[in-house]
């Protein structure tokens, strides 16, 4: 009765269009050209890498698609117990009509060439949006992005905001600061003004959200634009920051971020907890690991100051996740966000979700995302959620608590897609 | 089978008279007499706010009972999901002949004069403890309560210690200290006497523990007499201690007491972890959260230097169970307590009791208290903790380990009253 | 159907034979000889001692095996929920033919005269290996052992450095490493050199892995040998190292032992997170427990610097189990090991078997060892480990999965014993 339970709520939650509230889609190309596309997710070079399989080989300079993929196949014999492996044939099976239940060398080169064949369609990205039942794409975009060239009504921008908070110190960064704005700062009010001015670009394009990810080290407080004032000056003149120095200057600058938030009244994606480069001989992107000695209380002052902020957080170490339920059981501002990136496999996302929907306001919690670079992602890690939250509900609402099978199915559409709307704002 | 399994062990739990050994019960009034008693209870208001009801609609000074459950009462819809929720309706069910399965706008106000008229029957609190089974109450007192008026062999007093060890800052905790014990302390001999004082009166008055809770960066040791002297002699003088001032004083205090509680051969409930005033904005006794990065390790010294004193533990972050199980599998003097707080939702308990049965002796573990403010409150949160407890007896005992059912009662049944029996003393 | 499938999978996990890649056998006394080398596991008399059994009564001088087993007995009775005592249970029932499911005062001689009979049969050690399937056990050897006077092919010697890294402070450390070594180091070069004499001797002594357990604060780093020399020429000379200077020479040590790794190939076995004699009144090796807070990000500098060196690497805190699964999905040379002393019981094998599947290479994965100190243990503990792991197996592959039976038997097969092999070289 209970796998007929989960199944049936499962069967509802399946035939809900969704919202993806947070991706890395390019939206000039959004659907994969080749398999290489989806392989070359970081999740499948890091794994092959970790397994095994020489950098040089994943990323030599030129190498054709075909090749690439002929060279990743081999290692998924070593990753096939993986999570991110299932992903990978599920989608092969949903869109390249792939009949087995194990890509290697034997059938790899007839999947490709189908799959080359179906990408090649004028109407890929559109087959893929409806088999994927997606109405809409956040996406992250650099805040220099042009936001032209694509409907921003279903690919819907976000202003990341790492390079602003951490990297002014790279004049490529002051560069196109400047180059976007207008603006050559010269003291904290001007930068101030910079930072405005991208946030009416955004929002004019039609914009939902600001979003940054964060170290474990970082504590957001307010520092006055009298401190911040010789260190705009400073690092505009080309300077080196101290690392003290620098560490101020970035939080002026988040704080300052907060504060448009108020005023554009954008929600403030805050990803916490990722420590850059620490494998440094790693693949692209498979590089990043983090700290689990993090926590919420580092933002004790972020969330006071800032309570007309809606904060969606996520945290990248499972140890953060009570915190994260008991702030957001607490702080109106605070909203549970996802399973962000090392959290994202079923054994992690079952028990968040459990706690989350144990003992958050219901109206608080965003289920999912998917992360994605390439459109085809969606849909095998929504099936992942779906079914661990399909179960959820049968075993702790139905099953434990009488809930009745209605009731629970609203529940989980709610926090698959309702909130994502009430809290970002409807697609049109 | 192994549902029945479940229901079987259940049965007999329910059937166990219970002492609450740790709750927040005023003696001279003890269960509710509104419905705005029960829904006043931090749990729903601050839920409640933290889904946007306002504080000063919650908080109004004057505000009629009936008015405050009306306007709590659109609110619940955002956190029917909750574990709190479900005890509410739990309690209406129960106490109230409430039929349905949801309380919202259509119904609560016959839920309101139901209970209205029920609560006001003379023998309103002893039905409650009937129907709850309880046969004895902890209490939480302040050192500077009278403990009379009430029959303290059924509501046992407790010494609450927060005041004394982190508040002689204050003059208020310094007056109420002299005022109720005589005593002025100028020497830290002197303020060692006054506690002893409170020790004294609360062993008269049939007390059978110290208690306190204490923040993520505690970490008593030792100080000497010449030490504190000087840091009593500042304080009770009215000035001002140093941050560095006052820890010492704190470890002082702190030690003192644990000295007084080998004398009078009282146990020691820590609570360890919470921060208090977090959200400064938030609503009465829902502002506080807490730094997960705590450890054990923190008391090293405490542990070993009062092999006497048993330290009944409990911690308010989820990720610090496994290290209580193994201080509690090590330490003599270590028993672990309950489900504290934001701990107390299934998910963590359900794991936590698992560790702990698994890994510490069945004679060290106090498996669960309310915490509770109104009486009406332990009978849904010890329901809650019972239908875990059977399931974990049912999986991991009779199934797993092919124990009998009547063996892994008798382990229920010992960590539901019989170690709070043996740990406190019994009830009389 | 769930059931049946589970137990499909444990049949055939039970009938492979085994390799156990870490344990404390005393290869010239492998099996016990007595009760009491059993019931002498500080698993149980810290236990017991916990439950309130005085150490003076467990580690009386001249004491009886059988008086000291007739001590212990009695307090089984508190212990007898924990995984611990399954074991215990688990033996007593396969090896000395006890039908009872209880060792209690009624029954216990019985068990014991009937196991010592065993034991002294002049083939036990030789029946219990058949018995529990092993072709290999691992030791841990100190750095001075002979490594003569047994079968290395059988039982596998493994260097064991934390006296090397942390306690040359110690004359009689220094001593050992002179007489082992014929080297008496002035000089950073020359304790270098002394450490290649003993990783010369393993190697061809069959060794296959250096290993060390590291406390939780510890973080390698680089250290010159400029920088290293003055404190090895101080340490040699009997002069005490100030505590800032041992982290120094202690880092030196450390990293000098990868190097030597690299140069014999040895793979590098961290234990990271044991405070030692936490507990100083505790009983023989029931004395250390931990601080939860420790990091990976602590060996960034190592995994970096030593790719050609396999680290498998065990947490002691179940809080770091999703760091170790990230490190080792990023990091080509990290392996995650087994489930070490605190986190070896079955609701955290369970959750860490089940995220390592998900989420790491199957071919990085070192599903168990005993950490035994007799050889009768190995049974009961990889059986234990075996029920868990059919379990997962089951439910997160087979079930959720749709994967075949035979496929998740083999990859239950790779992590029990496979990978054994391919990491640190099959058995001969």
């Amino acid at each position: 009765m209970s796998q007929q339970l989960t199944q049936d709520i499962l069967t509802e939650l399946e035939a809900l269009r969704l919202i993806d509230p947070h991706t890395h889609i390019n939206p000039h190309s959004a659907a994969s050209q080749t398999l290489a596309d989806i392989m070359g997710y970081h999740y499948y070079t890091e794994l092959a890498h970790s397994a095994g399989l020489a950098k040089g080989q994943i990323e030599e300079p030129g190498l054709d698609p075909k090749e690439k993929v002929a060279r990743l196949i081999p290692w998924l014999a070593t990753i096939e117990n993986t999570a991110q492996y299932s992903w990978l044939l599920e989608m092969c099976q949903t869109f390249f009509d792939f009949q087995g239940d194990r890509l290697d060398e034997s059938n790899w080169e007839a999947v490709y060439d189908t799959s080359l064949q179906k990408m090649s369609a004028p109407d890929w990205e559109q087959s893929v949006l409806d088999t994927s039942g997606l109405d809409g794409v956040f996406l992250t975009n650099d805040f220099d992005d042009p936001l032209t060239g694509f409907d921003t009504k279903f690919y819907i921008p976000c202003l990341r905001t790492d390079d602003l908070v951490f990297h002014l110190g790279q004049s490529a960064v002051r560069d196109r600061l400047q180059t976007s704005t207008g603006v050559s700062p010269g003291s904290a009010a001007e930068l101030k003004n910079a930072l405005g001015v991208l946030f009416e670009r955004f929002k004019s394009g039609n914009a939902r959200a600001c979003a940054i990810s964060l170290p474990p080290d970082f504590s957001p407080q307010p520092v006055s634009e009298a401190v911040a004032d010789p260190l705009v000056a400073k690092v505009f003149s080309g300077e080196q920051l101290s690392a003290d120095e620098m560490t101020s200057l970035s939080c002026f600058v988040f704080w300052s971020l907060a504060e448009h938030c108020v005023e554009h009244r954008f929600p403030f994606d805050l990803m916490i907890g990722v420590n850059r480069r620490v494998f440094e001989a790693g693949v692209f992107q498979g590089q990043d690991l983090y700290d689990k000695r993090v926590s919420l209380i580092q933002y004790k002052s972020l969330l006071n100051a800032f309570p007309q902020v809606i904060f969606p957080i996520s945290v990248l170490s499972e140890t953060s996740n009570q915190e994260l339920v008991s702030y957001a059981w607490i702080f109106p501002n605070v909203v549970t966000d996802g399973h962000w990136w090392y959290s994202n496999i079923p054994v992690f996302i079952e028990r968040d979700t459990r706690a989350r929907l144990q003992a958050v306001p219901q109206t608080k919690q965003i289920g999912y995302y998917s992360d994605m670079y390439k459109l085809e992602f969606a849909l095998p890690k929504f099936a992942m959620y779906r079914r661990i939250l399909a179960r959820v509900l049968a075993t702790d609402f139905v099953a434990d608590r009488g809930w009745s099978v209605e009731k629970a199915i609203l529940l989980g559409k709610r926090v698959l897609r309702g909130n994502v709307e009430s809290i970002f704002g409807g697609v049109d």
